[in-house]
């Protein structure tokens, strides 16, 4: 069984509301990582829950406490469906999104990030692809449904944060309460999480793995204040020149990691594991593409690429601080107070325990090597383990079928994992026991984080169905 | 002839009196790195011209034009004195002021760093030591001979800038067409700057050198902007992972420069020479005073500390960045523009000309053995040559004589060169053709720029003495 037809017709008939409801949901300034728009946010849980009781869902707000002073925003938990004969999908999506930093006339419309600006197809605003386009879609589906008069093919459990891009305060323990004396997840078969991306901008993905992450800052500490590199330089031991000699110790400029026995615990690829990335639909122009045209691809056999992104551990040095402040010209200081930090992405069966330890022990024997006055401390500030989860489950073959049914055989979507961290799929998949996918909504270019956030209409549409056509393929499959 | 004791009694019981008029020019808010204070600046250059002509000195304010859209403030010329059978002496000073960063409340009095505040015989306030207290000292010395009606033993040329901490704009161009066309230097016989303070806190120095100063900045430029680690870590070359291995082969933990044909351009110490740094007055301790306790010295030899900053050239890292804010937290970011800078404190014969080409080339070089497809670019930012003076000159015996008449023969002034940059010395050793000697007011713990500034109230009354002194020794000399 397939979704109707009426279904699909509704979506496509329905785009103009469709968005409307996203041009909604992005203007709540929800910014999970500012505590002065704390109050945009715990309305903006209040919103969520009215808008899906008026869909049909039974709604709780679960209070997560306090974080310091302030109160921490909701968890959307919502329920629709109990009936025992039909299968229940867990959905989880996030209503808060990262800070703005561009300057409101840096959007097309010259308005700020939170009015919703569709221009040729594409719709701009802060949280528009991650994650409320894609949270939308879920209540598209259910829109669809409630107008029609269709049953769902399903019981659905949503799950929705709003801290997720602060790093989901909460989640973890209130999952493993629930898991242990609620009965939220009770029923549960498969979980559907819809936060991540397409690894391009014309292919469908279905996402079966993340890396893990291990964060680390090394700070090196000398004289008690900055000194003047005129009178003191050659005099003392400067922690910049000790910084800049571990740092560079780290990992080569092609990507290999050289703190020892990090490497080589990563089996090769077999021959055809790395056939099965020459074969996914990628191009160096994909790069291209995200790198804002720059040729910086660390070699120039996909394969290759790709294995660097979703099956090798990578290692990042993310920046240095305590050096001088942008508007302080030509200073000529010997900075006191230098503090680096890095992260390595982890792939099985490294883990943040397993490298913790190496990478603090082998700087530490370098820095002795230096023979430096100077103080070290490596300090490790969090991570989380990477996942592969099973990509031969029904979970996936349905996710599969709704995609090609939606976007058409040709572009059947690649199995890929994500080069990034996402920890609550470890944490559902350990926890529930059950299978978890990653389908993703929007596309490799939709610049979540850091630039123009935008969505197309085509993927928020065709996303819809593909949710709604997932749930009439999780009903159909053969457990 | 020595100075009159009246004019010693004089000086000492008008301390009160000095102190207020240096209260007084600390007032002055005259900051020159913040162009929101240029007024200040002018008013005080204003200010400082009429407290000289009440002292009898002819003053004329020189214009030195716009600098952007600001008016530069004056240079101070004074005059006193057009007998043309005593000697000529030009004095410098300044009386711009560095930034105050420190907040009211870290002040002893918890006033701002403006109100000159006196505690413990030390007189706290952004500019008292650098270089207000050297400038009033001079003022002193009129004064008590004005009052005393006592003739000036020399003629006496005043220049005092307003710009000594953003570069001396417009000093160099104005010292060279004032020689080439005007008369201001005309019967000048030698030069005595009072910028500088003393090696320790307990004994004088005459200073006869300066390091020069080569400053570079590298950028490192990979993507377009910056982008996600998860995603991109092992796909792409990383600004970062460049630049510390790039700056780790610049300079040594141990201070030698590892740029090629830097070091070995600099002859070493012979045993004399050495034996000269030997007998200096200074301590392990007068360092650790200055690191704030922290045993961060490079060698426990002093000789060898000495000569590290004074004889040998060195190479400090200052600052990278282009990476992430101190409020960005735990940021995954690989940064796309990383710019470090760094600079090379110069002895003889090395120079910017020099070291520019070597550097550069250096650095593209080992760019290059990377294998990186990013881009560097190296730019050279400004500098200024060594000098070296002529300390057996009767300006330096007359310094010498001075200050063990006002200090005792048991604190004899140590001859030391400053491991810092002071161009406009070698523009008047240059174009004037004529002896250069510093004479420093204050101590090595005063904190000119980064930390309290203070001048001691001895310092300050002893100072105004020395340089009262000076001038009846220069008259004595023999030429």
């Amino acid at each position: 069984m397939a979704a109707p037809s009426s279904f699909n017709d509704y979506v496509q008939n329905h785009t103009d509301a469709f968005i409307d409801r996203l041009r909604t949901a992005v203007a709540y300034k929800s910014v999970s990582g500012d505590s002065t728009m704390r109050q945009n946010l715990i309305d903006t849980g209040i919103w969520l829950k009215g808008e899906l009781e008026n869909l049909g869902v039974t709604v709780k707000l679960h209070d997560l406490g306090m974080q310091d002073d302030l109160q921490l925003p909701y968890l959307v938990l919502g329920s629709i469906g109990t009936d025992a004969s039909k299968k229940t999908v867990l959905v989880y999506g996030h209503y808060d999104v990262m800070p703005v930093t561009m300057q409101a006339n840096d959007w097309p419309d010259g308005s700020d990030a939170f009015i919703l600006d569709v221009k040729d197809d594409k719709m701009y605003g802060r949280g528009s692809t991650d994650d409320k386009g894609p949270v939308m879609g879920w209540l598209n589906v259910l829109e669809a449904h409630q107008r029609l008069q269709l049953p769902l093919p399903v019981n659905i459990r949503f799950l929705f944060e709003g801290m997720e891009e602060v790093g989901s305060p909460g989640l973890d323990e209130f999952i493993v309460n629930e898991v242990n004396n609620g009965d939220f997840f009770k029923e549960v078969d498969c979980v559907c999480i819809t936060d991540n991306y397409w690894l391009t901008t014309r292919r469908p993905v279905l996402t079966y793995g993340v890396r893990g992450i291990a964060y680390f800052t090394m700070d090196i500490t000398g004289a008690k204040d900055d000194m003047h590199s005129g009178l003191y330089g050659r005099m003392i031991h400067e922690p910049m020149t000790d910084m800049v000699k571990l740092l560079s110790k780290l990992v080569e400029t092609t990507g290999v990691i050289t703190v020892p026995d990090i490497e080589n615990q990563v089996p090769p690829p077999s021959d055809d594991e790395r056939e099965s990335y020459r074969l996914m639909d990628y191009q160096l122009s994909d790069l291209w593409k995200d790198t804002g045209g720059r040729k910086v691809e660390l070699s120039e056999d996909t394969a290759e690429l790709l294995m660097g992104r979703m099956r090798y551990p990578s290692l990042s040095i993310h920046g240095i601080r305590g050096t001088f402040d942008t508007n302080d010209g030509l200073k000529t200081i010997i900075p006191a107070n230098i503090s680096a930090r890095f992260s390595l992405r982890l792939v099985e069966p490294l883990t943040p325990d397993y490298v913790i330890p190496r990478v603090t022990a082998f700087l530490k024997a370098e820095f002795a090597k230096l023979n430096s006055k100077n103080e070290i401390e490596v300090k490790y500030e969090g991570g989380g383990l990477p996942w592969v989860g099973e990509r031969n489950h029904w979970n996936y073959q349905a996710a599969d079928a709704a995609t090609q049914a939606v976007w058409g055989s040709s572009l059947y979507p690649n199995y890929v994992r994500e080069g990034g961290s996402i920890p609550v799929t470890l944490t559902f998949s350990e926890k529930l026991g059950k299978n978890v996918l990653l389908l993703p909504m929007g596309q490799s270019d939709d610049g979540a984080h850091s630039s123009l956030e935008k969505l197309d209409v085509s993927n928020y549409i065709n996303g819809t169905r593909v949710f709604g056509e997932y749930l009439y393929q999780v009903a159909n499959a053969q457990t």
